[in-house]
């Protein structure tokens, strides 16, 4: 049988929808589908890597931005109902009676799964962000390596 | 001619955004499209049926849950100018205006044409939400059952 | 070697999902992909011409619709950190640092690349927009056709 493919845009920053995001891909992963993730402006926040810094020498909006975004998996907030941190707090506690992961172990699960892991090289370059503020093993890629990839997979979705 | 198939996962649970999800399942039945929705979750919202009690025994965030999150279609609030209702009932008198049904009216005409109204298990689980206090012949399903029937598709989109 | 093509659903009204949206739009085109834009809801913001008025006889909910949505691309505000309008300055200053074109000048061209602009029928008739309020060149359908389209495409994304 021929190997299945997806491909996954993550647009947006928000904990929920990247918690659906890496609940679907390492669903297709366990199915032995090839997974690609293209993070895409607010979806960059989620490959930060808490421990490591920006350069020095970041332009003034670019250390302001850098500042007031969430950096790794842990620090995004829900896109409703997130009432500063409160409802998050709550869809924590019922994630954790159900013994559902958190955030960071699905991202954690979806690169040892093998999910291959693409950066938006445009987002990086507006926002100000350096492959060395990321986690490991991201290739930066331009928009037309995306829709090589997307448009031979056998489905897309826009997150 | 061969069959076709759309997928649409509704992971939203704005108004607005349900209203284009149902609209575009109605038109492909009316085209004789085969439409799998599958609800995961703000999208499970849609499906609670106002007029059932959850189980007895959910725990006190499930509880607090329940009673935060809206119950059935016409609760959903708009995914801007919502206005506390004012911007949602403006859109609604446009919408009467126009005689256009409202997305409670577009629900029951999918079931009526057919569509396959799936729910994601995992964020019931999560949520709390029991099949008991969902609208009938709902079929909760994995994420893997949802990926199969996605990537067989020939469209899929996440709304 | 076939001709691919793409279908991109603009369902929302933000400046940021819009600019996304029109970076894959030309990408494609610099690939020699057939692009069609459809949009709905709030994507429709996107299509008024900040030049054009629109009919006289809308109704009073219509003309209030109108006078509080965005007109034109420029309008539009950040889906995330809008901060009534400091956080999208912020990130226009961060563009403009990086020579990126702002949403206007991607939105032109992709008219200049031929990405085939389609408009919602049904949600201008609730809107109450006119097609004489809109840029030129934008095809006013129903989702019928924009599923025909859509389903036929290599890629289908809903933004």
């Amino acid at each position: 049988m021929e190997e299945k493919q997806i491909n996954l845009l993550l647009f947006s920053g928000d904990y929920d929808k990247a918690l659906a995001a890496l609940i679907i891909a390492n669903g297709a992963c366990d199915l032995g589908v090839k997974v690609t993730m293209f993070f895409s402006f607010w979806g960059l926040m989620l490959l930060r890597d808490p421990e490591k810094m920006g350069p020095e020498d970041k332009s003034l909006y670019e250390k302001m931005f850098s500042a007031m975004t969430p950096r790794g998996p842990e620090q995004l907030t829900l896109s409703k109902m997130n009432f500063s941190g409160l409802g998050k707090n709550m869809l924590l506690k019922m994630m954790d009676d159900n013994k559902a992961p958190h955030l960071g172990e699905f991202l954690n699960g979806a690169r040892k799964n093998g999910v291959r892991f693409c950066a938006c090289k445009l987002s990086m370059e507006i926002m100000g962000f350096a492959s060395e503020e990321l986690i490991e093993n991201v290739e930066v890629i331009e928009v037309y390596d995306y829709l090589k990839d997307a448009m031979q997979a056998d489905m897309q979705l826009f997150i």
